[in-house]
Parts: C-alpha cells; sequence; structure tokens
C-alpha cells in the first residue's frame, strides 16, 4: 500500500464473488442467493399499507377495500406502521444503552469494568446537578448509573439529555410535544398509540414517532455513548486497518459482531492475554488476531484500534474466508444466517446475550457481573478450535486499507484546538469549524450514517456519495456501517485529502485528519447531535441553519428509522437512499417529507437515484449558505 | 320482560339488518362490508411467516424461498411476530394502568378524584411494606401512586405483585425467568429482542412473550384495577341492563366507549348534573342517559349499573340507531369508522386522549387535572346536540337483558361468606366455592374473556361455549367483551339458572349469583389471576392443579395474547376459538400448545370448531378433577 488508491467496487465485489466460490463447494447459503428468491417483495408491505396488529385482519388498502376491517385507512394503517418502526429502532438502542448503564452500575477498582474517563464522568454528573466534590469516584459511578437507569423510567419529566441543546430547540421540542419523557415509556407509548382502535390520525402518529426518535437519541443512545465513554475511554484518533485482508492467515481469527461494547472490550483483554497467546502458540497459530463487523467493530476500532473485518452485508464474507475459528455476537444486526454457515466450516457461532438468541449457535450467557469469565471462556473455544480449521477452505482476500478513526466530539475539538489561536480564541470549542463553513472553505457538512441494503449495490451509495460531498468541500462526519464502508474503500486514510475540493484539502491537512471523520458506531449518532448543538451556539445560528444534512443511503434497519426521526427532530435535514414503507399513504409522505418542518424546521427527502440525492443535498447546502448570507 | 328467556342470534341479527337498512340510506359503511371487501386474508400474514422488521424486506417464507434475506427462518419470523404482538397488548394495558396511577396522584378530598375505597388503599399499602399507621389517607395515596409508577421503570427488581401468587407458582416463574422486571422495560425487551439481528429462537421469543404478558397481568393490568378500585370504588353486585334497547328514544343519549374510567366516570358525574338536566329538557329532551360500549362500559357498569349498549362488534350499531348525541371515546378498540359513520348521522364522534387520535372527530383533550372542565364541557356538547337529531333515522331495536353485574374478588368472597358457616368457618375466604368443586356440585369453572371477531358469527362462540359449559354444571367468571356479550344475551340475569345443570343451579339460589359471574373490564383479568391464586390456597393444590380453564373464544386484539400468555404463565390452561398467527411455524406451535407446559404447567389449545373447543374444555376440567381424584 505504497501509493494510495481507493478500493473499487470491483476489487470488492470480486473478492466476494471469490468467497461465494467457496461457499457453493460446502453448501452454502448467502443473502445475495436469498435476496434473489425474496424478490419481488409484496407491495402493500413495501406501501406500508399492510395491517396485521389484530387478528380481525390481515387487512391490505386497495382501490376495492379502501378501508381496513375496523375502518382505519392507508393513512392510519401507515403512520402505525411507521410508528412501530421506529418503536422498534429506539427500543433496541435505548436497550443497549441500558444494559451499559447496568455494566455502569457493575464497576470497580478491581473489577472488569472500571472507570476509565473519571473527567468525563464528573462532566456529566455536573450537568446532571449531581455533587461531584470530595466523591470516591466509583460511588459517583454507581450514583450516575442509577440516575441514569432511571431515565428509562422516571415517572415524572422529561429527558435529562435535552439541556445540551440549543434553547431554540428545546423551544420547539417543547411546543411540538415531543420532548420524551422516560425512555421506556415513548416505547410503550407508541405501542398503545398503535393498538387496534387507538390513534389513526396520522399527525398524532408521525408525532409520537419524533418522540420515540428523540427517546433514542436524546435519551437511550446518549446514555449507550456516554456512559460507554466513562468506562471504555473517550475515543481519540487511532491508526486501523479496515476490510477482509484484515484477517490474519496464520492467527487464530477471532471475530466480534454486533454492537455492545462490554463483551468485546473483555473478549480483547483475553485475546491479549500471555496465556491465550502461548496456548494459541502451543496449538500452530502465530497468536490471536482479533477483528470486528458492524457497530462492535466501531467501538473496539474506535478505542482500541482493533481492525474492521466489515460492515453488515460482509458479515458472511468473514465466515465464508474460512479463516475465522470463531464469530462472538452480541445484539442486532446478526444474521441467523451466521448459523447454518458456521457450520458449513469449523468456525464457531457464539452468542452471548439472551436479548439475541439464534439457532446453530454455541450460547455463552455473558453478563457484567461475570465478563471475564465469560470472556476468557470464549477466547479459549477460539483458540481450541484452531486446529479444527480446513485449510483448503481458507481464502482471505487480500483487501485492506488504512483509516484513522476515533473522532468523537471532545477528539473534533482537541484537534481543532491545534488550529485554535489561543492568544485570541477559546479552546475547547467548534469555533474553527464553524468559521471555515462561514468563510466557505468548507461549503457545509454531512452526516452520513446508517447500514447497508440489498436493494443498493453494497456500499456504493455510501462511497459515491462521500466522493461527491468531498468534491464539492463538504466535509463528513460517519457512524455506523457507513464509516466502515468509508474505511474500507480507503476514504479514512489521511491521503484521500487527494480526493476532497481546495478547501477540504487543506483543512485535512492544517488538521492533520482524514476527509471523512468516524464518529462511532449507531448509537454514537448521538455525538453528532452534541456536535449539532456545539457547534450552533459556535456558530451562532439555529441547527436548523447550519450548512449540515443527515444521510442514510442504505439504511435497512428499525433503528436507522429512529435514528432518521430525532436527526430531523433536531432540526437536521435528513436524506433517505431507501424510501420507507410509508408511501401507501400521500398524508404520511407529505408529513414526513414537509409537514414536520412546521414543528422542527427540517424534514426528510427520500430519493432511490443516489446521483439525484447528492445534488439535492448540496443544493440543501447551498440553501442554507445563502439564507444565510455566506 | 316478565317471562325470562334468552335473546336468541336471530333477533340480534335481525336487529342489526334493520340498522344496517338506515347506514344504506345515509350511504355509512359498516365493518360487516369492510369484512367482506378484506376476504381473503393474506395467507404469508395469517400464518404468520411475513416479516416487515427491517427494509431488506418485506420477506416471506414459501417453500422456494424457506429464509429471509437475513436467513430467519418460519420459526424466527413468527416468533418475532408472536413477541410482537403479545408487546402490542401488554404495552396497551399497561399504558392504561400507568394512566389510572398517575390519575391516583391527583386525588384530593375535594378534587375530580377522591379516595373511594381507602381499606383497599390500606391493604395494597401493607402488602407492598408501606406504612399506614397514622398516615393521612390522601398523603398515603400519593405515596402508593408513586411506587406504582416506579412498577413501570424502577431498575432493578421485579414485579411487586407477584408476591399474591402462591410459592409453586412463582418458583416456576423464577425458575422459567418469566418474572417481570420493570413493566416498560419488558415492553422495550421485546421490542428489542425482535429488531432484526437479534433473536430467532423460538424457545427465547416464547419466553420473553410469556414475560410480556406477565408484566401486563401481574404488573399493569392488575396496576389499572387495584387502583381503580381505590378511586372509583371496589365493586359490588349491581342491577343493570343491556343491549341496544338501553338506548333511550326521548332523552340525550351519550355513549362513553374505551377502557380507561377516568373520563367515563366525570361523564356520568355530569350527566347526573342537574344543570345539564335543565338544559337537556329545555331542549326537548326528558334527561339524559348515558351507556356504554366495550371496556368502558363494563368500568360504569360494575360500579355504577350504567347501562351496556353493546361489545366491540355493535358500536357502529349504536350510532345506526340515529338516537346517539355523543359517542365520547377515550382509548382502545375504538373503530375509526366512528368518525365518518358519525358524519351519516348528527352524532358528534369526541375522542379525548392524545393516545387514541382519529380523523372526523371532534377533540377535547382530557386529563386528570382537568378533568370536570373537559367532562362537562363534553356533556354539554352531546346535549346541546339533540335538536340536530333526525327523527326519520331513529330506530332503536328493544332488545334488552337485565344484568347482576359487579363481581370483584372481594364481592364474590363477600357473596360467599352468605354461605358460609361461620361457627366453623373463616369468612372472607373462597373455601365454599373450593368446597363445591372438591364435593362435584360445581364440576370447576372457566374464565371467559376476549373481544369478538368476524371471523365468528357476532357472540355465538361466547353464548355457545357459556351455555355448554353452564349445563355441564361449569361456573363462569367473565370480563370485557365475552361478559357483554352474556348481559346482552340474557345470561347475567339471575334467573338464567334455569339453564344451569342441577349442581350450578342450587349454587345460584344459595348464593342469589347468576350463573356467569361479571369481573370487569379486560384488564379486570388480573382480579382473575388473584381469585385463581387465592382459590389455589383456599383449595390446597396448586393453580394448576385447580378444575379451571381460560377461554378467549372471538379474540381479536393484542391485548388478548398478552392476557393469553399471562393466564397460561400463572397455571391456566387456555382455549382460544381464533389460531394466533404463527401456523407457519411448527416450532411455534409446538412451544404454544406444548412446550410451554414443561415451565409453567399449562398450554394453550387453538381450536377454530366451537363444539370441539367447548368439548375439550370440558374434558380438560374432568382430567383435572381425575387427577386430584374428586
Amino acid at each position: 500500500m505504497d501509493e494510495f488508491r481507493l478500493t473499487s467496487f470491483e476489487e470488492m465485489d470480486a473478492a466476494t464473488e471469490e468467497l461465494l466460490e467457496t461457499g457453493k463447494k460446502v453448501g452454502a447459503d448467502s443473502w445475495q442467493l436469498r435476496a434473489k428468491q425474496q424478490t419481488p417483495h409484496c407491495k402493500f408491505g413495501e406501501q406500508g399499507i399492510c395491517c396485521r396488529i389484530c387478528s380481525m385482519g390481515p387487512c391490505r388498502i386497495t382501490p376495492k377495500a379502501p378501508k381496513g376491517i375496523c375502518g382505519c385507512d392507508a393513512h392510519g394503517i401507515a403512520g402505525r406502521n411507521f410508528l412501530r418502526f421506529t418503536a422498534g429502532g429506539a427500543a433496541t438502542h435505548s436497550d443497549h444503552g441500558r444494559e451499559i448503564c447496568h455494566t455502569l452500575h457493575t464497576v470497580s477498582p478491581n473489577g472488569s469494568y472500571r472507570v476509565s474517563d473519571p473527567e468525563k464522568l464528573k462532566r456529566i454528573a455536573e450537568e446532571w446537578g449531581v455533587e461531584t466534590e470530595g466523591k470516591d469516584i466509583y460511588d459517583l459511578a454507581h450514583e450516575m448509573s442509577e440516575l441514569a437507569l432511571m431515565e428509562y423510567g422516571k415517572p415524572f419529566g422529561v429527558s435529562r439529555w435535552l439541556s445540551r441543546a440549543p434553547e431554540h430547540t428545546r423551544e420547539l421540542w417543547h411546543k411540538a410535544e415531543i420532548e420524551p419523557r422516560a425512555i421506556d415509556r415513548e416505547v410503550s407509548c407508541a405501542m398503545h398509540m398503535t393498538h387496534m382502535g387507538c390513534s389513526s390520525l396520522s399527525e398524532a402518529l408521525v408525532r409520537q414517532s419524533l418522540r420515540a426518535g428523540m427517546a433514542d437519541g436524546w435519551g437511550g443512545s446518549m446514555c449507550g455513548t456516554e456512559f460507554s465513554d466513562v468506562m471504555f475511554g473517550t475515543p481519540m484518533p487511532v491508526d486501523t486497518e479496515a476490510n477482509l485482508g484484515v484477517l490474519e492467515k496464520d492467527m487464530v481469527n477471532i471475530i466480534v459482531h454486533g454492537h455492545d461494547p462490554s463483551l468485546s472490550e473483555m473478549i480483547v483483554n483475553y485475546a491479549e492475554d500471555p496465556e491465550m497467546i502461548a496456548l494459541a502458540k502451543s496449538l500452530g497459530a502465530k497468536g490471536i488476531n482479533v477483528a470486528g463487523v458492524c457497530c462492535t467493530s466501531n467501538e473496539v476500532a474506535m478505542r482500541r484500534g482493533i481492525p474492521m473485518a466489515g460492515n453488515f452485508l460482509a458479515q458472511e464474507n468473514v465466515v465464508l474466508t474460512g479463516a475465522c475459528e470463531a464469530i462472538v455476537v452480541d445484539v442486532q444486526c446478526i444474521f441467523p444466517a451466521l448459523g447454518p454457515l458456521s457450520k458449513c466450516f469449523h468456525t464457531k457461532f457464539i452468542t452471548t446475550s439472551p436479548i439475541a438468541m439464534m439457532p446453530d449457535s454455541d450460547f455463552v450467557r455473558f453478563s457484567p457481573e461475570s465478563a471475564a469469565e465469560n470472556a476468557r471462556k470464549i477466547v479459549k473455544l477460539a483458540v481450541e478450535n484452531f486446529v479444527n480449521r480446513k485449510q483448503e477452505l481458507v481464502h482471505i482476500p487480500q483487501l485492506k486499507q488504512k483509516a484513522t478513526v476515533g473522532y468523537s466530539v471532545e477528539a473534533i475539538k482537541k484537534t481543532l484546538d491545534k488550529v485554535t489561536n489561543s492568544q485570541v480564541d477559546r479552546t475547547g470549542t467548534l469555533k474553527p469549524l464553524a468559521d471555515c463553513i462561514k468563510s466557505g472553505v468548507l461549503r457545509g457538512a454531512v452526516a452520513m450514517v446508517g447500514c447497508n441494503n440489498p436493494k443498493v449495490r453494497f456500499d456504493t451509495a455510501h462511497i459515491g456519495l462521500m466522493r461527491k460531498m468531498l468534491a464539492n468541500d463538504i466535509i463528513l462526519v460517519l457512524s455506523g456501517c457507513s464509516a466502515q464502508a468509508a474505511a474500507k474503500a480507503g476514504l479514512m486514510d489521511k491521503r484521500a485529502k487527494e480526493l476532497c475540493g481546495d478547501g477540504l484539502k487543506r483543512v485535512c491537512e492544517l488538521c492533520d485528519i482524514p476527509p471523512v471523520l468516524h464518529m462511532g458506531s449507531c448509537v454514537d449518532i448521538s455525538r453528532m447531535m452534541v456536535l449539532a448543538s456545539d457547534l450552533s451556539r459556535d456558530f451562532g445560528v439555529n441547527i436548523s441553519q447550519i450548512p449540515l444534512v443527515g444521510c442514510a443511503p442504505e439504511w435497512m434497519s428499525e433503528k436507522a428509522v429512529s435514528i432518521g426521526n430525532y436527526v430531523v427532530a433536531t432540526g437536521i435535514d435528513t436524506f433517505l437512499g431507501v424510501t420507507p414503507q410509508i408511501t401507501g399513504s400521500s398524508q404520511m409522505v407529505e408529513w414526513l417529507t414537509n409537514g414536520i418542518r412546521d414543528w422542527v424546521e427540517a424534514a426528510y427527502t427520500f430519493e432511490t437515484d443516489i446521483e439525484k440525492l447528492g445534488d439535492m443535498m448540496i443544493a440543501r447546502i447551498e440553501e442554507k449558505r445563502a439564507a444565510l448570507g455566506i
């Protein structure tokens, strides 16, 4: 990799084809095949006008049957489905956050989990009005974990985190009645509103969709991010590598996959244990290599520099290399297909959470209290499995790129401090970024997030849009599978500045950053909300006025819709490359793409033509600039 | 009604036909028509093997496409759908309970809401280990409301209500890991487990389905029932009437519909207000008549003797009489069809809850804090609407029956006290009931509950099964729309004893009860759990050993499945006349009809042939008798 160039889609596809060849040999299934079998999709479902909410049905809206048996029309049905979709996502992110808070409750100076960033803990405690002076940091951690857990169920009041937002935004939320109360209450409320014979008014359903999303981004996800940082360290720039080539032919390869860092942090620890390494060597391996898939990967890459093997649609590829001793999963976005697939190889598919139990897996129940023991057992299982590798099936595509990751809000501010004239300006702000945007050196920023989806050629929308933005001097902050797409292609290599317009290139050079900043996993989009809030203050305008848009070009999960809802609700126009299943209702389309603008000063744009989507994003950014007169 | 006889299905159908004729005149839609338009239903949905949980799909399982794109099979898909169905029901009942707890928080000696049953409040407080001695009853109410609200969100521990169950049952729950933690947490956890890439193992999904159901019946519903009793009074036997004939031709008819008694109690108060009655008279009406539909009706019938106009599938009929000035709804099971339908008449369709907002309605936002004002406004709207009645459209079918309702557990014990030999036995127990079952005077008991569903001829399964049970000396406790079906037909008239076998007839005479006991609304199935627990103690056997089964022959809502799950989890075999949408998964069918018996000593039976279903219920009761040697 002496000379820098992006890895092309053709190279990636060719590598996948080779792996699928191995798959054929062993009789493995693949998402490519299943997607073909499942196409065409049911039109009623795609349009959101199939209702299965009670057992009088299912009901489907057609010209001849314009209403369900209860009398609910297309708008009510699509609205309910959309709200439930959101509730699924909000519950999921937030429950991940809850696990982190419970883990924080177990921290002790000599335990599996410790306080790694006491300053951050104290900062949050002060935000929440908790006395920190003279308090043992572990006592404070326990106190804070209980307060955080109460955010999930407190009978009165709204989310504590809302106070981080600018006053104007908070006023909008209050007026629109979308301030989230207890996190779980918003999920339950969403389920209640969508029960048979409750709300069928699209406006009410959209409103609760925003509120449930807010309970995620300004509630559960923020708990997840902030207290993960407290325990595992706040990410700072770190170098790593990405793509399948990070697997090591001669080492025990352990893949961590899922979302919750509590498990993967422990796995990484035990993979570094001399005793385990000795065991690996005694079995003929050169050592133990941990690599990640999906957001678990983002978590340990950001904090530990652990390499990233791939994102969502690459999860099967990891097993197909034949060189994966164990794929260890926690929760979310894990293909049930990994069970049968791993059986075609020597790979152990190890599930660990009661939340995500799957057939054809080895279940090692993980809990914060027994974390060390669980992780040790899992690493040992993986190491001992090395001898079972079938050498004739081993094929690791030699694709990998360098990446610099770890841009938490704190890291971004610290990076900007380097270009701050500390004689004149305060440090620890986003003012230099605001100044770059005001001056036009940067035209604006895009928060690009979300999954992969077989409806879009793998990673192409992510990479295509990123390149377009970079060429137009628009900086990107990334998270989730979008971030991994960038890293795999090479866009997180600092040398990718060469793909940027002159302004952005100059910023990359001055700040010594890649042009796309890895902000973390999908719960970490809460970081982007803090970034937008702080930027609004340092910019001196409302969030909705900043030349900043959100984008999820290949999203697939309910979490992505929950995210979209809180990003939009925060005042950030959001562009989706896969259309939500609401098109059967003109009202729902109107609310989401326009109507909600009256409440939150932002709305959605849906466009499956990715070129067009990119043009629209740039146009929106330029509109915002024009409105500000910059 | 001098001579007693049941109202026949033919009479009811004829009455409906007449009303539908009126409907045709004014261009009204009807569920009968919509059900026809929506038939046949989608087979994938009916079998539970359509997945819309992420936007890669929708995916549908067929022989040629045996897995979704993620690799999830029919068992995982049907299992996830079943768990989400349960979560919808659990959230809904529980959120109703939460509203009651919030209302309890507003009680004051001179306010809209007061403590009506201080003894019950103290009893619950003692159960919960709260000091009552010397405490002002309103202070106690506020303290208890906060504790109850914490049941929804407490970070640690399991439901307080579980302590009401027999020790053996609690041990089973603990071992099966289905003790519910915070109520909302179980809903969120269910949503998380069913998110894309989480659980696809049917066993895990079934386990959480039971736990989410438990969070309803032994959590949120129990909060709803118990604190409603505290505020509005614990039901005691009261006489009322049922069926459409309770509407009064010459009076202002206000229909209350939905579930939460907070609103309807206030409506009933204001309908009795001399000023309102005077207003009604000044407009030509003879007075104000309040009648109910669905569970709101059960609530005010049980406590105030307010007549019951009809159950779920009769809700449109009420408007079709042309004599309904206002149909005032709170939450759940309200046809969105009532909006357009009311527009065909002079009827005002008044929605009141942000949880249940519907098109074509007048929204009067109700809150406990402004309850008096809201209720007054609504009653006034209705009264003033009397002059808009179109006399030519008025037709009230002259069908009604007498009914004695109000059999709370407390009322049942009080009734049994009358036949207790207080020289020998303790009073306030269920021992006389246990003795009757042991002796064979009663063969057993059935808890019959649940909705109506167009898939079953309206009310026929309820009434058919009840008659069969009565003839076999099996006593019935009823709730929800099942209870209203009985009342409409005449089975809650004490003279219905004539339809019973000799044993049950004798019990009815001795106790002066109807042979089917109205225990309340659908949240009140929590009463049945307390009844079963107390009966288990007084019987001296485990709940699962009592000759007692549950049955929901015409169920349709998610709540019904949540109920089914907690009833089964409590050890009571449950018989459904409509099959849940899981038949596409042999594993799910096996778990629910058999596998869970290993955990909770009870399981489901699905049978759409109602005659067969009844035979199976009797056989199960006789099996249990045989096992006990009685």
